[in-house]
């Protein structure tokens, strides 16, 4: 599946904070439940390329949510975190580890903000706190861009059956 | 009470983040237990000039805590967060929001982290991401200094005290 570069990444040198930002076509509810519903995101965030499993998916102020992603020799890394706030249809406020790293308590604090453009425009932007710049900067260099660009192209697709 | 000025904030200008360091002179297992259960907190957080009710202190991995702050014209304001992790007696990873603000959702991320000087010694570190740098010059500005300083010099007493 070709990806199109739609989904930006804005990450200032130096900084422990970086931005994702993508506008979908389609109402800010329809696309906030897409990053909330478990049934939804089964349908944009995995691929045949990358075998992740939706353990949790409970977005709720207080819920939390657990993801396993393909590890090294076929095992599977947990991804996961806790809910600080769902404000729907606006804000999800969670945290992020992954359970791969050498070092144990590395965690990020991310914020997902949904603004309608128009009645059939959203933006969603992540603005992500890292514990280290080095943190950040290996993360994104961990092949983070091609990966939201595929995911994101499945919500494109996704989004529009449902409109 | 006279306050001693022992505990450090660390924060480089321009940052997102900053450091609040201390040393108390009790082992680790005890200062982690002081910082974790509902009644010993109410022994060191409490003061005559800050009249702070600790309405929930779940310190478990996916729990919660919520204290109420005295607010403006008598009023309570809550400080919140919950829970990413608790890996006792070593570190504690909790978000953290203050109700109090015009802006909603603002949040920011704290690791406490303690370490074993020697058997007597335990050194606290809390490393904290803040949304932005004005949140965390505007938190640091608010008297987080003299406060902290008598909450952990009434720590000091009871950890003499528990020894």
């Amino acid at each position: 599946m070709q990806t199109s570069p739609r989904t930006q990444i804005l990450a200032e040198p130096g900084r422990l904070d970086f931005f994702i930002q993508r506008t979908f076509a389609a109402p800010r509810a329809l696309v906030f439940r897409a990053f909330t519903e478990k049934r939804l995101l089964e349908q944009w965030m995995l691929h045949p390329d990358f075998p992740m499993t939706i353990e949790q998916a409970e977005y709720r102020s207080g819920g939390a949510y657990r993801f396993l992603l393909p590890g090294p020799d076929g095992s599977r890394v947990a991804m996961f975190g806790v809910i600080h706030e769902v404000c729907a249809p606006e804000r999800i406020i969670q945290t992020s580890e992954y359970a791969g790293l050498p070092e144990k308590g590395l965690v990020a604090l991310q914020k997902y903000v949904f603004e309608s453009l128009s009645e059939h425009n959203t933006r969603v932007t992540i603005h992500t706190l890292c514990p280290s710049a080095d943190y950040r900067d290996g993360m994104i260099a961990a092949g983070m861009e091609p990966a939201l660009n595929q995911q994101h192209q499945q919500l494109d697709i996704l989004l529009a059956n449902q409109s």
